[in-house]
Order: structure tokens, then sequence, then C-alpha cells
């Protein structure tokens, strides 16, 4: 994975002296690939709460379903994933929670000479609902595509023209009047291992040859996910990635997709008439979804992160001093090779985002970078895209621009705040990853921060800063409010990292609570991935 | 262009005997691409009628200004198409009828240092228009992809990319509140070399060398633009292609283009608020669309066939012989090979698409091939996507399927008689050639035929038909209403032609008023096509 990698570059460099095991954990702490960590943090229900929960999910499936009948519109359920996640059994709670009368399920895994000799897409179209029904698929368009790249009988352009396909068939069946729900079920590596041995000392049956391929092959095949999903993750059909290795928590969480996606899709449809009270079930549903995401952000990513990890201040001293050095002349390497680094820094307030900044730029010269704070937009600003701001302010070769919060306000504060609604918070994952790409495909040297620190933390700042006169400025009545809403960021924060945190441009989730350790953190990540820029390692180190 | 090589490799294989010049007329009566023919009909505009309307859709262009500055969207206007159409012009006569002080207009042509330092849209995203404000691109996110891709510095696949992000970015606009309007200038060959030879002779100055570089290169700059414009041409921001050759016809169309997406767009916004009386201005609007439009339908890409061709028939006896003795066994050689082929049969009423259907099959082997009549949609078909009823009854391998009547229904008859919605039909331009590429790309050998015939003609067969009680069944109310509807379907068409043929799944207008003549012409195009299927050409022989 991406951090290893990273890790094992390191200590073959001598810019930075390596410190043994306290270290390694900084830059260890995710195990799986960038986009999929959000769905290894041990997410799970326990059986009282399943068995709540399930029969109100059952219950407003059939409601909806009745309300899908009338409507006009249909439904198309995708299940894919890894394997041994359980796809089968999510397949079987489907046809129990919905009428059956009206729910076919289509299963594509081997092809018939029938369809082998149309094009690949015939197979699709037949097994698309007729209005007022549903389709399960199991496996789908998407399965193809990427057993070819994994198993690389198709290359990147060519993966890239099937999900462009992919897309605007979603898209036009969106626009015919489907909902489309799009689920991905994901296991970290060591789940599935353990899950497919499993299975082969109970099953009578000698393990599938393709589970084993799978299952050697699993870091190509999360690297080919994350960009197909990345690159089909839009507003109208957004993917779910659901952590499967609680069976509870995966099926509540398919409820919750599917409940959220007919609710919205069916009110869309009522648009031209006129406006309807919520139904019963909706507000029955808000309570479960309530429960739920509640639920989800008890354990979100940032709870995978070690806040105990501190610093002394002589280990501080020591590194500190060096990666400065290094990061002095990183930057005036990078302006002498012509390349851009951009650093975004996100976090919760009073997380240290300032000082963390300030640290950086200590150690640049000054003419080499630029901080960008972005407060409240300007009126010109207001007059555009939201990314327009954004786009401005990229620097010229051999620059340094450093954005003090940014276009993450979208899926944040613009989210939770209410601010954007919901189908515009949504398509903006796709906006972001299509702009950060067009960055790093340019060159650019791109790093993503989230300062985090614990909710007593950063109690523990904001007192300390109501008592300090020079610091009195920096608490407002605005960092209490949001600190109301800590849980509903959470699942913000959890979500913006599901969705936008891939290979070519991963989150770094700081360690915030010890400020020394913090900074180190950072400093370490930008000399790190600077030094990777401007001496890449070879690919077949890969 | 397509035509010629099918000409030149009908010649050099045996299966055909070849008769002179006439037969040639058959297979040549294009000059252009495929897509752009609809562009090279010669339409244009008196001095009255250019006097006449170009005031008024100055004023519409400032009332729709002013309705702009209060909608919070803005306007994006792309002015692109080959050397030598005018564009600077165009641009000049867009800055006289909008006001200027919140219009902008932006070349592209070099780059600057301070661009070439960025992502490639860095220079676009700074040159959007503010909500409120008009955005003139002359050149735009076209140019580079397109040169790029005529002087083979980029090859298909990343071209594709390059166009998705334009796609991304279009649609990101869109969603935005953005109205975009592109507007594609096209001449034919010819037309162009004539200009810019003229050009060349008063200026002053030498011909650009780039100039001569594209006019030497109009083939493959016609190729490429062709798969860019259609792969772009969404729902949401879709081409208008402009015939180029008359300055008055060129601008009184881009006026029309505007007004009628300002129209479009300006309504959109409005969704939500209660629902107003059209503007004094739109029902002027209208007029000048109306009296265009007329214009328009007037001289289209049907005007371009020769209807007078007519065959003896002696010599109708012995290339039908010969041609039927071909079909049948290139049927058979294409089971062998199993090729799919499939046929698509549009025209007009009494056009004579049943009895070419007839004498097409009556060569095959019964087993071979399938008629599928589209006549109303079934319940189920209804509960679909419109394009579901064609994608079931796509052929198995070696097999030749035959549409009497087809998806094109969709932007004819669904159009006309607004069965669709606007927005409906204008998506299902890219929706149908997305469906026939992939049917190309899987082999398939399609074929799509416009069965022509004069107004007059249809008439005389209306009458014969009234009066021969074996015929009687066969004539309708409908067909007289249709008839009365004429123009309309002619505009439909020639859009049809325009956006939906290319140079891999290209229209063929068939000249009807000769049954016999029309027969041929059919029968040899089938002939040419599934011949070029199985033996297709070198590479370098292009």
């Amino acid at each position: 994975m991406a951090f290893h990698a990273v890790w094992l570059q390191l200590t073959q460099v001598n810019l930075i002296d390596t410190e043994p095991a306290r270290v390694i954990l900084i830059s260890l702490f995710m195990e799986g690939d960038p986009m999929f960590e959000a769905a290894e943090v041990g997410r799970s229900l326990a059986k009282e709460e399943f068995k709540q929960l399930e029969p109100e999910i059952h219950r407003l499936c059939l409601e909806l379903q009745q309300r899908l009948r009338v409507s006009g519109k249909a439904l198309v359920i995708i299940v894919s994933g890894v394997e041994g996640a359980g796809k089968g059994e999510v397949v079987d709670r489907l046809n129990r929670w919905f009428d059956t009368r009206d729910v076919q399920t289509h299963a594509f895994w081997d092809e018939t000479d029938d369809e082998r000799q149309r094009p690949r897409f015939w197979k699709f179209w037949r097994s698309l609902p007729m209005q007022g029904t549903v389709s399960v698929m199991f496996g789908s368009w998407y399965t193809k595509p990427l057993v070819d790249a994994a198993f690389d009988k198709i290359d990147e352009a060519e993966l890239d023209q099937e999900l462009k396909r992919i897309e605007e068939l979603e898209r036009t069946l969106t626009a015919d009047g489907n909902i489309i729900v799009k689920l991905w079920f994901h296991l970290s590596k060591s789940v599935q291992q353990e899950r497919l041995e499993h299975e082969a000392k109970v099953s009578k049956f000698k393990k599938s040859p393709l589970l084993e391929e799978f299952s050697k092959n699993y870091d190509r095949f999360a690297e080919v996910s994350e960009r197909a999903l990345r690159l089909t993750d839009t507003g109208f059909a957004p993917w779910h990635i659901i952590e499967a290795t609680d069976p509870r928590y995966r099926d509540i969480s398919v409820g919750d997709a599917i409940v959220a996606r007919m609710e919205a899709g069916l009110a869309e449809e009522s648009k031209s008439r006129p406006q309807e009270e919520p139904s019963a079930g909706f507000r029955d549903f808000q309570k479960i979804h309530d429960v739920l995401s509640a639920k989800s952000s008890q354990i979100t990513v940032l709870d995978t992160v070690d806040l105990t990890q501190s610093l002394t201040a002589v280990e501080y001293e020591n590194r500190n001093n060096k990666l400065q050095r290094g990061l002095h002349d990183l930057v005036w390497q990078m302006y002498n090779a012509k390349r851009n680094a951009v650093l975004v820094f996100e976090g919760w307030d009073a997380g240290g985002k300032g000082s963390a900044i300030r640290r950086l730029t200590a150690a640049m010269d000054a003419r080499l970078y630029r901080v960008i704070p972005i407060a409240a937009p300007t009126d010109e600003e207001k007059g555009h895209h939201y990314l327009w701001r954004f786009w401005r302010h990229i620097p010229r070769a051999g620059y340094v621009t450093i954005y003090d919060r940014s276009w993450y306000g979208r899926v944040l504060v613009e989210r939770v705040e209410g601010y954007a609604q919901p189908h515009e918070w949504m398509r903006s994952y796709q906006e972001i990853n299509d702009f950060e790409e067009q960055l790093v495909d340019h060159g650019v040297a791109l790093f993503k921060f989230w300062i985090h620190i614990s909710k007593d933390e950063q109690y523990r700042r904001f007192k300390e800063r109501e008592k300090d006169p020079r610091k009195q400025h920096k608490i407002t009545d605005e960092d209490w409010r949001n600190r109301e809403r800590w849980d509903n960021y959470k699942s913000a924060i959890n979500d913006m990292v599901a969705h936008t945190s891939t290979a070519h441009t991963p989150w770094t989730i700081v360690a915030g609570n010890d400020k020394k350790f913090a900074r180190i953190q950072i400093l370490e990540t930008v000399c790190n991935g600077l030094q990777r820029t401007l001496f890449p390692e070879p690919k077949n180190s890969k």
C-alpha cells in the first residue's frame, strides 16, 4: 500500500535520519488503500440494535416499493465489492425485504454464448427493471472491466473508456426515471484472508481457484476498484462503500442506503406535483437514519488515529531541526525543477492548523510560498462555481501554495450547516476528484491534511483560549456552535475521506493532541512527498 | 472521405460489375464527412431577409441579457470550427448584439508562460463569466485537443480522455447555472480552399503556415472534429453546427441558437417560481425562429439528393440479378465469419421502405435474417427506456436484423409530434450515438437508410393508393396529417443526420422517386458494406 512504500523508500534515502519504532507508527497508521480506509474502522451493530432496526427497514422497503409501483420509476440495486464480503447474503436479505413479485435478481458471473455474441451491454439492458419494479444486480456492468483491469487484460485508458460508457448508461437510466443504488462491500486484506481460509476449511468443496487469485491480487484489485469507484461516483448515482466485516452493520447500512436513495428519488418525481407532507414512513426513516448515522459517527476513520502519540521536547527539537533543514532544501529543489506543490490544511477548530502552517513556512524561503486563508467568499467568488476561487490561486511552476481551509468546505461546513443542498455536495466529490486529478496530472505535488484532536482536547483548548487575553480573539460563539455538531462533522469527514482519498491524492490524518507530534508528522509527510516528487521510485520497485 | 474510399474499393473487387458515370453518382452524392454534410447544403439568406431579422435578434439579445443579469445565471458562448469560416466576424457581431459592459471576449490561441506553468484548464476557469455576465470564447477548451489529435500528437484514447474532462467541466458549469452555447462553423473543403486562396491574394501578409497545414489536413481535421463533436454533443450543452458559407445565414443562425438556448436556460431557472407568461420577447423570438426554421427546411441535406436519377428496366434487371446473387453469398459469408449486420430503414410515408426490404430479404437465406417492424411500443416497452426495445432485438453473431423504422423515431416523430420534450430528444442524439458505437465496436455492420422522395411524388403515391383497392389499407388519415408537417420533418431529418451521421455510422440517403434506382442503391450499399466488413481494406491504403 502507498504508506508502506513511502516508509520503505524513506529509509533508503539519507535526507532524513530514521529513528526506530515510534516514528514508523506515524507513517503506518493506515492499513488499506486510501479510499477504503474509511471502511476499515471496525463498525458493528449489537444484536439488540439489529433486532430493533431490521423490521423497521423491512416495513419501509415495502412501503417505498408500493410508492415505486405507482411512480413510473424503477429501482436498480447493484451489489458489488470484494470476494468474501457476503454479497450473496445481502441479495437474500433484499429478497426478504421487498415483495418479490416485483423483484428480479440477476447474477452476472458466467457469460453465455448468447451474451458473448452480442455487445457487452446487451445482457444488462435485458435485465433492467420495468417501471414500478426492482432489479437486483449481483455483479454488474462493473465486474468485467474491474477483473480485466486487475489482471492487466486492459490498460488504464481502456478501463477509463469502459467507465465512461458505464457513466453514460447510468446517466441515461437516471434521466429516464431509474433510481440507482450502488453498493460496494469492503473487507480489509487481513479480514478477507481469514474469511477465505475459513471458508476453505468448512466448505466441502475445493476453494475456487479464482478466489485464490483474487486474494493474491488484493492490492491490485483495490487499486483498480478505487479508480473505478472514483470515476463513477456521480451525484446522480453515487457509491455507498460499506464496511462488511460485521454482517449486521453491513445489512442495516444496505437498508439505510436503499431507503435514503428511494426517498430522494421518489420525492424528485413529485416536484411537478403539489408538495406533500413527508409520509409517516419518511419520518420513521429519519429516525432509523439518525440512529445509524449516530452509530456510524461513533467509529470513523478518525478513530483509527492513535491520539496518545507524543514526542518529548528533546525528540521534537532534534527531528524538527533536521526536517526543517531538509524542507528548506527540497523547496528550492522544487523551484529549480519547476514543480509546484499544493498543501491543503483542514481540521477541527483549535486543532492547530495555524501553528502547523507557521512551522512549515518558517522553513521555506519567503519568495517561494504563499498562504491562502479561505474565509467567506467575496461577491465575485460567490458569482462563480465554488471551485473558481481555488483555481485562481493555483501556483505557477516552482512555487508552493498553502490553503488554510479549502475546497473541502463544500462537503464539510456547507454540508453540515445546510448551505449546500444534498444533490450539490454529493456531486462535489466527483468535481473535487476531477480537479485534484488535473493538478496531479500537471505534476503538482498535492498534500491534504486533516488535523485531528479529541473532543476533550478541543474543550481544553477552547477554555484555555477564553482564559488567555492574547487568545480570546480566536474563540467565538461559532466555535462552540460547531462543537455541538461534532458528530455530524465526524460523519462528513468520514465520507469525505471515503470519496476523495485516492492513491494519488491521499488524505493524511494528523494525530493532533500533541502539537509537537503533529508538527513532526506534517513536516515528515511533506518532506517525504517532495522527495518522491523529485526522485520518483522506479516503476518496477512497486 | 468515406464515400470515395468505398467506391474506389468497390472498383477493385470483382463481386459487382462496375458501370460508368451514372452509378458512380449513386455513391458519390456526398462531398463531406458524414456529420458535416448537413452543413454543406448551400443555405443562404437574402440581404432583405437579413435586414429584417438582424435588428430583431439584436433587440432580443439585449432583452435576454437583462434577464440574465437578474437571474443569477451566466452565459458562455464557444466560437469554434474550421479555419476561414469567419469566426472573428461572428465575435464582432456578438459584441454588437450584447451590451458589452457585461461581455468579455477571450481568445485562446497562443499560450503564455503563466498558462503553460499551470494545469491546462486554469486559463479557462479564469475566463468563466461571473453570474449575470457573458463570456465569448474565441477558441476554447476544444482547440488544443483537436489540433493535437489532428497532428497525431495524441492518440484516440488520449483524445477521449480530454473530451471526457471537457464534458465533466461543461456538466459542472451547467449544474451550477451556466448556459453554454457551442457553435461550430463549417465550410466544405472546396469552399475553404477558395477562401484561403482568396485571403492569400488580397492580404498583404504571407499566408499563415498553420493555415496551410490546416487546409492540407482538412480530412484529418474533419475526422477528429467529428469524433469530438459527437462525444460532447450532450443534452445539457449540445453543438450547433452552422453552415458558414453565407455570412448572413451564418450570423442569423448564431443569433437563433443563442436566443433559443438562453430562452430555455433562463426558463429552467424559474421552475421553482410561479409560471410566468412567455414575455413579449419570447413571442417575437418564436416568429424569428419559425422564419429561420422555415428557411432552413427549404434547403436540407435531403435537397442534395438528385431525385431525377432513374434506371431503365433492363439496367435494373441486370444489376439487380448480380447484386442479389452477391448479397446471398455475402450473408452466408457473414454467418460463417460470425459477424452480425443491422439494417435500419427510415423514410417518408409511401417512400417504399417495405418493398425495398422485401427486395433485400428475397436475396437472403430465410434462416439468417429477421425483420423487426417497429410500431407503437407495448406496455412492457413503454415501461423501459426507449432504447430498451431495440437492445432486446440485437441479433446473435452471424445474423442480420432489419429494423423497419427504428430508434430514430425518438428524434423524428416523437420530436415533431411533441411526444418527447426537447430536453429528452436532444439528449437522445448522444444516447443513440453511444448505442451505435457499441454495436460497431462489437463488430456489427450497421446500415442506416433514409428513403427520400419528393413531396409531389408522395402525393402521387398517396392518390394511387387511395384508388387501388389492394392498397387502400396502406393509406390513412395519419399519413395525410404527417404530410402537413413535411417541413418540420425535413428540419428534424436534417438535424438527425447532422448529429448522428458519423464516419463509422453514416446515413445513406436513398434517391427514392424511382423505385428501381432506390432498390439498386440500397442493394449496392449493403453489398459494399458487407464486403468491407468481411475484407477490410488495409490501414495504409487510407
